[in-house]
């Protein structure tokens, strides 16, 4: 049995995270650490696990380095870093959830999230966690820097298209449900605010998601892209849907886009190229499904993914790349 | 025109109540205050209004007294009733749409708000605000304490029955939607609690509407009830639904008790005696519907009531009061 | 491995019945009937299922009665009672999920469902599939009565108070998600009708789950009941919560009935006796949670229960039923 | 009094046209037609009317064309054509809230409606309703195309740009409320099917307004225009909100484009350009929010709409248009 910790375990990731893990035949949870919850039990927290689990949120400094295999850290992106170099210096696997190692580039690290990165030469060696792409290279890491929601929900339409095509004019235009703002309250993730609305915020070029897929098409494709992007909330819990529309310089047959698409995931455990798209297909499930359309008289494309922000697009997709880490079954624990 | 004043205008009450007023053809409003929104655009805070109103929030100290001949204090409990003070003692008119002012008991309104009346005497020349049973008295008076929401969906469902029988084991089963709750943000009404859920709180003796009602029955019917209510919060905006269950001593049948609604609000332009119910019948109105059943072979009547806790809950019933109050027809602005 | 098939499987139950069963290890679904979509893939109607499953629904006279052990029939009330016996017949073991096998009294089950029963003889031989109360009985029958969900809702919550003391004036203030009502279309089912809403319907004494309420309390407990059932549809997809009201002839703390209840479910793997109670805590688990509260100067006890209503009150109940009846584990495949 | 009909005045439109025309201080309606429910009182349909109206619905056939000054058709397409051009021979006002009248071109009609439109001569003398490009031609007409949902969320952020500008790869990706689809259930609008959901549908140009736009576009600015339309169904009642995506062939300043649109919206009661745009601020009003971005550095340029699609979309604007027709003042039973 694989020892795991969760550090900071008292939000929807780690929520989402305990309910997987519970499933999960090769793992037992040795910790979850909560700041804010220390000292209570981890169901009076998240009641749904009551008769589940009965043990307690414990403080992050009592964060245990012996007996663990492997760490998962929930932490707010800049919080995060220094954990994660904590228990990789002890040797110890960390899938980290936050941002904080996802961007290699620590230039534009420090654009996108207004931090100097503390740890550099580290950027490195954490390995980027879409294993649609990564999964040789998921293997053999130590660190593994969780993608984005946003970030996943891009990258798995935008990547096939990358590697093949030279597309322009990016546009994508993004409907996350409101999970994906976390647990803390605020004046936007009240009910009052969401309920029944459509809300687009930070349009354009300045969502730090932005960041994270040009720095890995740079990475893996060796091609500059620069992608317009707006992310609107919309009235649901969970679920992102991304419609991704681009140009190519001459004619392009949808069929054509389609294979490549095919061939692409063809052995993909968790993409599904479908023919109808939307987010009750994919909440609840580790699964991205992904349409693919277009208007060849005009050249341009459109490429539609789901996911389930929090599965998928967070804790879900944690749990792949450690199945694939650990040497598991690709879908254990995510049936 | 009237020139009316709003303390506390930045929540969701003050919100509906500049809607109604921008519809009343009989009103102007001279200012509406905010400690939190004071400089800044009406319709900065509330977008809805652009293009409709173009002044700022002013600073609750910069109240005037002059200049205006009607206030309505949307403040939280225990803080509104030094502001209606001042304005009663510069004989301006003073709608109150917090609790200060509803229960007549000291003792009573100091047991379910933890504060002592600072103004015990002014409490006998408030006129509780539910026009229903107080018509008479509102005209008259120049401080009306508009009824609590849970309060009016109880007391228009209840008072017909008290007048004219003498019901039992009054239990009363209420369903609400998060804007009672208010504006503020917090962890309970965040869209991903309230959101596909039903969540009952402060049941049997324990919520503040209690005291109202009850206060509210003696000083009108000279009888003493003590209710049971279970209060519910479910995954909508606007709307209380009660359903309002008694026992009577001996046989009574549906129609009977149907004709003693009918009766009693024979004239009245906000309630309506229905055979069907459901919220979206009074959502964005000032009605009260209100439906009659019953079991007779086990004496047990149900009489479910619906309104919009905005609305016929807050400021749609505080317009109309200020209607009756000030001579306008009663239902000026609320069409 | 069991061969399982299902008979109706493109309903809402059925959808829930076969993501159970793909989960479960130790049964393999052998078909599935559907009369509206024969010959269609199941992931073509239910797209979640894409990449799990690849058979088509077959017709259900295609229905094979070799080669399965377990047959689960997911058909509208009265047209489920002949299949249930072909297979009876046969021998192979029945999970009937309609009505026709709930009620033991011919009488009644015409009285709510107006038609006479085909097969009174058989009404004996099935047993109701409660296991908090039937589970001895459950494993030695091979047709079984699956409980209805506003039914399970209830009993959960009454039965520990039947089984010790005597309540009178029995209120059940019930709110439902509207996946209660199926999946096929209707005015009642749009969004339009049922997003910000609450819809009271058949109040009183007129919803056929009283008659099963009744009958099995009645069997159970030697005890004549007769409740008052208010049922709401409300604003979500699923999840039933129920508040049960009655009353004491003489003083009874909440203590006590608290101590009630938890003797009566001790052992019981998938009801929580709870402080605190909403939706989430059950929604996509077959936990039932059950809150206890009154008012003792009344002599008025409160409990209040939540469940799934396509789990604990339909699809996941039946699977517990199976396993009790094929000895798995009471909770493989349902954690 | 204006003496107003409402032909097929029992579904969404018509609901939301008889809430308006209640408010409007200088109409009085004479009939409302309904196949369904002629004989039935309308607030028997709508109880939102109870103590508003007591009249019945009438049959089609009991359409009275004497005594009638204007009459809102709210037909399906095809199907409005012959009831427009009666009550048009007989020289009385007609406001069309079907597809009818609204594209000048028989062919381009039959290519979307797949149907060929019976009075090709009637079609220019209708006026396309949408005020802020034809008010002067509203003004004078008899027979009013009103414009369609999507096509006024559209054409109110294309207009001023194709006018003053030359876009090319102009992409739209729309969001829409369900009651878009009107009151007849199917399974699309169930709730079990839209809540929680984002269902994209004929994307690319397969959408029928993508004709209405571009016949509109090209008889009002001699331009053709080719868009690529991405409609969605999102789990909502009621809103539209388009982001309007599209490239210039040099640099342009989103300054300069909201100059363009401040200049030509100058005037206009019931469009407002906002910096920050969700559907709550025009909910339930007639106002269109419009709001421009932009990434300089790709020359492309995002204009985001919101509308009510009852109401600007549909039944608001056609009081519009009535209210320009007549002579009223145009916020007439609009604010």
């Amino acid at each position: 049995m694989l020892k795991v910790g969760i550090i900071g375990g008292s939000g929807l990731t780690g929520r989402e995270l305990i309910k997987i893990l519970l499933n999960h035949k090769g793992t037992e949870i040795a910790y979850i650490t909560s700041r804010q919850y220390a000292g209570e039990k981890v169901y009076s927290v998240f009641p749904r696990f009551g008769g589940l689990i009965n043990y307690s949120f414990i403080k992050p400094s009592d964060t245990v380095f012996k007996g663990v295999d492997i760490v998962f850290t929930c932490l707010p992106h800049t919080e995060s870093m220094g954990f994660v170099k904590k228990f990789a210096d002890r040797g110890i696997t960390v899938i980290d959830l936050s941002a904080d190692y996802r961007i290699k580039s620590p230039a534009a690290y420090k654009k996108w999230y207004k931090t100097k990165h503390k740890y550099p030469s580290m950027l490195k060696k954490a390995v980027y966690g879409l294993p649609e792409i990564n999964r040789e290279k998921i293997k053999k890491t130590k660190i593994l820097a969780n993608p984005g929601c946003y970030a996943t929900s891009v990258l798995l339409g935008l990547c096939p298209v990358v590697s093949e095509m030279n597309p322009v004019d990016i546009i994508i235009d993004s409907k996350t449900g409101i999970s994906g703002a976390g647990a803390n309250p605020s004046a936007i993730t009240q009910y009052i605010n969401v309920n029944e609305n459509i809300i687009p915020y930070n349009a354009g070029r300045r969502h730090r998601h932005i960041g994270e897929v040009e720095d890995v098409i740079k990475n893996t494709y060796k091609k500059n892209v620069e992608i317009i992007f707006t992310p609107q909330i919309t009235s649901l819990d969970r679920g992102i849907l991304s419609v991704i529309y681009f140009k190519m310089k001459s004619k392009v047959s949808v069929e054509k886009v389609k294979g490549i698409f095919k061939k692409f995931y063809a052995k993909e455990p968790f993409v599904r190229i479908v023919n109808s798209i939307n987010l009750h297909h994919v909440q609840n499930t580790n699964y991205c499904d992904i349409n693919i359309d277009g208007v060849p008289s005009k050249n341009i494309i459109m490429v539609t993914t789901a996911i389930d922000n929090l599965l998928k697009g967070a804790s879900g997709q944690a749990v792949q790349c450690m199945n694939i880490m650990t040497g598991f079954s690709e879908k254990e624990g995510l049936k």
